[in-house]
């Protein structure tokens, strides 16, 4: 008898047609015999629909009275699952963040999970029900509504699952897999059938929009085997662990984009110390993300500093950049928001050489300048004018054999 | 400084502007340096629009997945609501049923109340806050969700008003009051100031839907001072209090009527004990509601009975009966549905003879025939043909003086 817990996100539960469907398929697993907890986000559109009425109230909602709101997204969603269940003869209680004690910090919007009491799942669980759980939320040490923040169901899930010390926590989303790439861009992309925690960290962070970042470190600290799979068809999916020697053979697991970059370079900064501080202090005191930093080191003690930004936020922080060019003595701002960075991701790089060298060769054997480099340890980033995002990301796909069946 | 609880039912958080008018409305109280609490109900509308949702996840809910589903009306309603004050500056906090712990037994969708935990509101109070409460709604002795079934949320201020001592609990409905009558059938119908608790049950349950039964014979009981207000126009409404020796001027408060009677005779029954459950025994097993009752006694050994039903439930309780008419050994079943019944209702008439006869003599000047007469310590109820109702209704009014105010 294994234990699982299966999350289904707004688009999975958006009708009641949907609904029903998550229903006959949680059935079939509690009709194997096995455990099940489910976690459910808001049906897709109600979030959309609270947060307009909220700022008809109120432009700048009060973020405790926000939380409130919102968590009833989901309540609907775990009651009308529940009842689904109850219809197929499939035994089932419905509970709330609060109800299952999901212990949170006070950060109303953007809570962080400190605990979860398992007692009351547990029992259900023995007495042979299907546990449904809403997702996104739970309650502070004064027993006040929080939730998580974006993909808060994600990581509602995972927690469960750690808490629980599920066998499989499977997330169920409109895609099939994690990818080596984006199949829009290079249709011979592949489905990885197993991908490291870290590898998907880097993915996630570098726009593979499939799982919420802090889910994907939850997993990977309290080790909970993480699947990713389709709602709506059948398959395997992802699954996201620990690394294993098998997958060494792997030295690069997949292609990241990012395309809303735009980078700012501030030239002839005299070489001081606190001068990275003096540089960014202002931009994240306006509330803007600095994704990649470099600092180039140059000739007669000064140095070249760039960092690219959301495409968003180019303007402003651009603004910010020039007010504060004199005073650091820096030469002049320069600027592009027409770039994107294309990262190539694989624990297998950790230790074979010459990773680099076969990405910067394929990029140059297709004339794309590189305008940066940023490298981690299981990563290369390459910022590249946009243009060639498309030939960049296939280039690459084919150099590293992304298309072909790792030989185990 | 008073303490005030105030109750807005569905019509008057109907929508984003209606909020805002509550919102404006207790601000005003609020500023006055008065202590507030607000119980609210779900907008309207999305009451039946959970349970239409319900009903096609499971056409017979269950019932403690239902009461998960419908709480979610009020909790939009208490956050939005609470935005809605912060934005005009006024401090205020909301809380489900739950979070103030309104400890209720386990029957589903029609809970009842058995205590309130008042720390939470009296430190917000007491910090200077509106305590904004979701109606409707408690949670058991395992947390689970309950709900209280209709008109839920006037019990839920009127417990809270108990709970906390408040001064004054007022229910905001789309009336202006009580009336002498339903001004729809008398013009000349008048706003009582005030009325006694056992006139306002009487009235009630006779059809003048006002407040619901319970929240008044919760209000008797607890000693809380209940005035019934219009949302939507200004005004003293009416409050609804112990009797009072200068309430004895009044020998009649109010003419409450029923349209919706019918009325079935079994005549000729053997006059045994146990008749009178032998016969109703089956409309109760049917779940069939009866509201009068009489029995004459005839001559010959054998009585008479008479019950009154919705006239809904007319046609089955007919069929009931005369499938018992051979077994009782009575002799036919007899019916009407084109009847109504009409009410006076007062405390003076304790006290006070003649008032039946009065009552009696008015309605034969009409020439309107008297088909059945039953009577409690406050009230006289006829039943008379339906093309009456009104007739009767304005006749009473003028005999009683209702449309006069009372001289104090």
């Amino acid at each position: 008898m294994a234990l699982y817990v299966y999350k289904f996100g707004g688009t999975s539960v958006g009708s009641v047609e949907r609904i029903k469907a998550v229903a006959k398929k949680v059935k079939k697993v509690h009709d194997l015999g096995d455990q099940i907890v489910v976690v459910v986000s808001a049906m897709s559109g109600e979030t959309n629909r609270l947060v307009a009425l909220a700022k008809e109230m109120q432009p700048q909602p009060n973020e405790r009275e926000m939380d409130v709101l919102l968590s009833t997204g989901e309540q609907v969603t775990v009651s009308l699952l529940s009842m689904a269940l109850h219809e197929l003869g499939c035994p089932a209680c419905s509970y709330t963040g609060g109800q299952v004690k999901i212990l949170t910090d006070s950060s109303h919007t953007k809570a962080r999970i400190r605990n979860i009491d398992d007692t009351r799942m547990r029992a259900d669980l023995s007495a042979g029900k299907v546990v449904v759980v809403a997702g996104f939320q739970g309650v502070d040490e004064n027993n006040n509504i929080t939730t998580l923040g974006r993909g808060g169901s994600d990581t509602t899930a995972v927690a469960l699952a750690a808490a629980l010390k599920a066998d499989e926590c499977h997330i169920y989303t409109d895609v099939d897999g994690v990818y080596t790439t984006d199949p829009r861009v290079e249709p011979k992309a592949r489905r990885l059938d197993k991908i490291t925690f870290e590898e998907m960290l880097e993915m996630a962070s570098l726009g593979s929009k499939v799982l919420q970042i802090r889910s994907v470190e939850f997993a990977g600290k309290y080790n909970v085997a993480l699947r990713v799979l389709s709602s709506f068809t059948e398959g395997k999916g992802t699954l996201i662990t620990y690394e294993e020697s098998q997958m060494e053979s792997a030295l690069v697991s997949g292609i990241a984009f990012n395309r809303d970059e735009a980078k700012l370079t501030i030239t002839g900064v005299p070489d001081l110390p606190g001068v990275a501080f003096k540089i960014l202090g202002p931009i994240a005191d306006a509330n803007i993300e600095v994704d990649m930093i470099i600092q180039n080191i140059a000739d007669d003690a000064t140095t070249d500093f760039t960092f690219t930004v959301h495409r968003n936020d180019y303007p402003r922080a651009k603004a910010l950049l020039e007010n504060g060019c004199a005073e650091l003595g820096a030469r002049k701002v320069t600027g592009d928001d027409s770039i994107v960075k294309v990262s190539i991701v694989g624990v297998g790089m950790r230790s074979h050489a010459g990773i680099a060298s076969t990405m910067f060769k394929t990029l140059a054997k297709e004339g794309i300048n590189i305008k940066m480099i940023s490298t981690s340890e299981i990563k290369i980033s390459v910022v590249v004018d946009e243009k060639y995002l498309e030939l960049a990301v296939r280039a690459l796909h084919a150099a590293f054999k992304l298309d072909q069946e790792i030989e185990s």
